[in-house]
């Protein structure tokens, strides 16, 4: 994988990074990769006769065994301006001159760097999946826990009408199992060989340039198809990816943010920050830097598009471009659904005090279903004028809406029966079911 | 269709803008649209039962009829932050009270607003698709004209290998096939039914509420689904797949920019802009037009990303953000899209150049091409050291590579042969054939 | 002004347009500025005898009195990527022959445009002034009005320590002091005349040159300077001014949202967008557009700056792009300082509820003002300690922070009192004399 | 300085980071400067009375001694969001606990790392002047060397009038001197104290509030002022310096590009990247990498307005974003400052390809020129239309410009007094003089 990745620090390493997918970002998993496409380039050639067959299996055994640093390749990789040079020199060292030659036969610098970007790409989406799968899981669960918890629904920052909490819930999920459904469109072709040469025409390696890139793709378990050195898209439709997922758990970490806070209370996460000299304090740690990791991808991805402005047969500039954007992409995204996973592990959801909020204001958020309840017992209209009325009154007065309705109507409305109706009526609980469904079968 | 964009000026209407595309952009196409979903609803209400069936009639009559000005709504969006009050407001004015009440029932501003979006990018969908073949067919006749035209491939600014300049041309084509692709897949995911009431719940239309969703959705012809208030993600893969391609574009356009430089020359555009003081010039326009256009969705596109970040069942910034953004994004695509198919279609290659600029250098840039040749006569270490050392002495020197050879090795290659081996050599062919086979059978 | 802006729609027109910004910003605005330039540049020539006096005086009126409308220029502009030679052969047309020769005489497209950009641009500035000026004015008044109001300070979403509302709306106040400061900075280096020739030598001017440029900035009352076709610094230092602008109206916008929210209720508008079935709704309109705002600038600017990269003496796809983003960002600005001050007229601090809202969780936000309070009778740590003991007690259960204390030390805090001193302790009304003074001087 | 730098990577080291720049950036520039802040606070804080003198004393040379690593405090950093809170505790760790209850006493987080962040700044501001300083200085010297070369001038990608190529250098130099005006007037806003407390109140200092900060301002040599913690202005108007550095080190990097394409050739870098297949190959790494850190540094720009919408009195989410990007942003200033400074220490200009490219199209470019020159003899509408006609014949036939005049009008003009007068008019040499003296002077 690339490696300029912005999560190097030991400071912030349980913050802002990630352990699991450092293994397949970084120095390391780059130079690893790159090697293995090396390797697996030679056998791939001897197979189809390019190159001698001991040259290959010598090539490959170096390859596995040699130890590069990073470091030893900085100083050439500042001059060429990418690091394969320096790499072929480093294992052409490893080898007697015979086999030497026969290095990174015929290909290009791009062909290993975008290869081995590509296979670490594959054990990322690996991550991604799993740890999707899992907050998928989490939120089902959550979902499904409280198919029958009412709670304030808001718009424009305001509360507007009652909803259930469990489809709150399903709506961060549903478009996640999209993303579930993206990714499997995305595979086949972002997972693709890149083996074309210096211009893309792959005229080194003769004769055999077709039969050899079917060779390596198998050898590496790629799709083949023709040279993408300047045709960024699928790698762009990876960022794409990337920031929509942020995007998705940024909303949701937006919301438990506004959930979360002190005057709203209906959200507590038992593994906050806490602060020495302000006992009340609960700081959303990881709520806040799933927001933070939307708002840095959002920022990312439109690099990643202007980097699609290759000039001619490549741009040393917009490649470059790629490697300060993506492996921060890439980590911000495993970040965040690990923050995602781990805030959920540890989400307290408080009924009572969604009860409390509804109550604020004398219940006039009832208004609406109040009307429809008032419509059994006479016309839908007058329902209507007399709930309003009603809750001018309470809003501007002391008491509660239904108490007010019981003075003008005489009808006595209940409002557990309320609750009830809010919950059963309008699409909610189908929906909640098609989510669920949806999400358990995916 | 939203209506702020940035291509309202007349000024510049025929260069940045588009008449087609317009008819699905701007005020009036966004309040006609807006109409017909209110009618729609209407109709699938009464077909449900939730209204009366006279007034259905009504109002669907009133909607299709009524002349309303985004003028005389402006005000009150002004105020509500949002067009749908007014409108609905004014359609009412258009229907007698019994009717009136009937208007919008159960429905909230932004079902609307995202339903009638849907309805316009329906057909902004249409229009890119029959654009995006049309260039797709003039770079298939582009390339199929040119399989044995050699150029110079270029790689970091610099003549690498000569390639064939309509595996060129098929590089700028073969990711505007999985654009297709990506189009096909978006489809089903974008053109949805927007209805889910105040926050999601569709609790106004009760048990009808399923029901009136299916319906509405198969009235207007659009996938029916749960609420997507505030899950973005698939506009915002429109806006990826937008910004994808213009970025493709754009890198061809940036392509065409720098064969037709001066210096270059080697593609002209019979239609560029003119200069009255200095006769020689002729302005690219269309493939300036093509790079402006693509970093401009580049930088749009992360503000999409942005507006992800919805508050609770609806934020008022988040959702005013995408008006600001979107329809410039959907305009500059269909603008990029003509301004491609113009420039095709007014396209002129200068083979005579190409080998002009092929010969730049003493014809170094056959090296690798003349190892091969060489390679029939002799070992091939052998031949490379002898063109290595022709190489050089041909940079430095006055004669050309192909007479040094010939001086040093006896052996007389043939330039013509030369160039038919790298045209038929390698990839390149098939790579070309299976390019434009993919493009002729999608 | 360059007259590509995403705020022509009539429909938004009171939402996110502005008809006093609107006079420099648009296809008018644009042709006006143009023709002043051309008619003035006409003078500057013949003043310093490179056309003739009679010839530069029909020019000049014929550019005060001909009538260009956008439409008539739109096709030509199209072709050329720049409206200048279709406007000129416009104003050559309403001359005769032997005058119409001498209209922008040596001067190049990119002149006549940039000069009419600062031309406008100068009168924004204005209008930003006065606008800048009224809200600090509002603030100033605000903040005066609260010194002693307290309120919940609040970081990372919880209550931390109160603090003096006073001094929350100061330092909403205190760095659009420096934007005033930048301002001024910004403006030689920006209004600054733009004279150049084809290629920047302004070699058609001969050995006029010089005086011309100084003769024609002297009419126009504007900096001379030498060519800057293609340094773009000043343009983006301008573009970095309105984004940090609406930035800072956005934080104080966010703020508001915040605390209007009905859980919070601390601020209300008595402006805010209502709704018919939600009564007890008022939707902070003001507040979400300059959030909204804040974001659409903060994603416009970096396509300013990507419009930095001009290749050689002028790039048309860089030059273009700024024609797309920077309208926007003008238009953006002037619209936010608006609603800043139109919501700041109906701005409604509901102090009760502030100290309804201090009151939450029994008074444990004021741990850190009683342990001070205590210190006056007891040691420090002693203090301390005691203090956490009745927090953690507060917290968990029912009685107050000092109902606890009292029982717990037998002395006796007055809230009052306390609050009093949180108003005057620390810098707070340092700080707060300090902005208002510095606000009041400016 | 903040730590999240995408830039440490060993692999890339020499390529896209900068060892002199990174002594303040990283974890142990961070640690460093915030210990350094932790002990002058203590000491301030006492020098005001407010902590004993033997604590502060002890603080003080704890700081200095302790050996604080940032793996040790990233477990508890993940926890709390920033690292402050470990540090302070590894920090009282060191020292007896009767001084250590003294440590960060009344501070807050955002305290240490916001002024920690200055100092670093501090230093970086300096090495950025060195760098500036030492680029102007070769551009002045190159522009001086080549105020006699004359070479094409061209717009929108074509050749357009001849220019003085010292000219064109000081294009690139001229905007620098403003860059160094700009960061005159920036420091007094950024390099200023953060002393706030929890909310920006300095509560907890009490009386001594005031006093203490300007004590400690002026123990770190910083400018004093009030809170600053969710005003961020300077810290953006930094990042626009930034950003501006690297874009008009990027417009330059991307003229050298085109100046260096191998039909071009007027540029050459004697430091480029080679190729060993392809000898004729010469990368102009330094010089894309201007590009790639220029549209780098403009994306990343775009974040740091984006986190000016601070919630409240902090907010998580926005500061930890400019973690993410501000370090990038000044490390690619540092290397973008050291890769044009190398690449003008190894910049080659070819004056004999500057005359053979403006011969291209047979002298056509000297239209202009010859006009002028022709006009000495004959009215200038003659002279005009003589000239355009020989431009058509020369573009079109085979004979060079100056010999179809001389056989249209008999006169001979010499192509060197012509290129003479065209370095020599307008208002090259004043506007030449008058930069250089600028920067001569700055």
């Amino acid at each position: 994988m690339l490696t300029i990745s912005p999560f190097d620090s030991a400071l912030y390493s349980t913050l802002l990074s990630d352990q699991e997918a450092g293994r397949y970002l970084g120095d390391d998993a780059q130079i690893r990769a790159m090697l293995q496409v090396e390797a697996q380039l030679a056998l791939a050639q001897a197979e189809n006769g390019l190159i001698p067959a001991d040259a290959a299996q010598a090539i490959a055994q170096a390859a596995a065994t040699v130890q590069i640093t990073a470091t030893s390749l900085a100083a050439d990789t500042g001059t060429a301006g990418v690091p394969v040079p320096a790499l072929v020199q480093a294992l052409k060292h490893a080898l007697p001159k015979e086999y030497a030659r026969w290095v990174h036969f015929g290909a290009t610098s791009q062909d290993i760097v975008d290869t081995a970007l590509v296979l670490n790409c594959r054990e990322l989406l690996t991550l991604y999946t799993t740890r999707l799968n899992q907050v998928i899981g989490q939120l089902v669960e959550l979902a499904s826990a409280h198919r029958n918890t009412l709670t304030a629904g808001r718009t424009r920052t305001q509360q507007a009408v009652p909803m259930c909490f469990g489809l709150k819930v399903a709506n961060w999920l549903a478009p996640l199992l999209r993303q579930q459904q993206r990714l499997t469109e995305l595979k086949p072709r972002l997972l693709k060989l890149q083996l074309a040469g210096a211009v893309g025409t792959l005229s080194a390696m003769q004769d055999h340039a077709v039969a050899i890139t079917a060779a390596l793709a198998q050898r590496l378990d790629l799709a083949v198809g023709q040279n993408w050195h300047t045709q960024r898209d699928s790698i762009v439709e990876l960022a794409n990816w990337l920031a929509m997922t942020t995007g998705l758990l940024g909303k949701m970490g937006q919301d438990w943010l506004l959930l979360g806070q002190t005057e709203v209370g209906e959200v507590t996460f038992t593994n906050g920050g806490g602060s020495s000299t302000m006992p009340q304090k609960c700081n959303p740690v990881s709520a806040e830097l799933l927001v933070t990791l939307a708002r840095h991808n959002a920022g990312q991805v439109g690099q990643m598009h202007q980097a699609m402005l290759h000039e001619h047969e490549r741009s040393g500039s917009a490649w470059t471009l790629e490697w300060l954007v993506l492996p921060s992409m890439l980590m911000a995204t495993a970040v965040a659904l690990h923050h995602s996973s781990d805030a959920l592990a540890h989400f307290q959801v408080n009924t009572e005090k969604m009860q409390a909020n509804l109550g604020l204001y004398n219940g006039v958020i009832y208004a609406e279903a109040a009307t429809f309840a008032l419509a059994d017992s006479m016309p839908r209209d007058q329902a209507s004028a007399l709930v309003k009325d009603a809750c001018l009154q309470a809003l501007s007065g002391e008491r509660h809406l239904l108490e007010l309705i019981h003075e003008h109507s005489g009808i006595e409305l209940n409002l557990a029966q309320l609750q009830q109706r809010l919950l059963a009526g309008g699409a909610t609980q189908n929906w909640l079911d098609d989510i669920l469904l949806a999400a358990r079968t995916a």
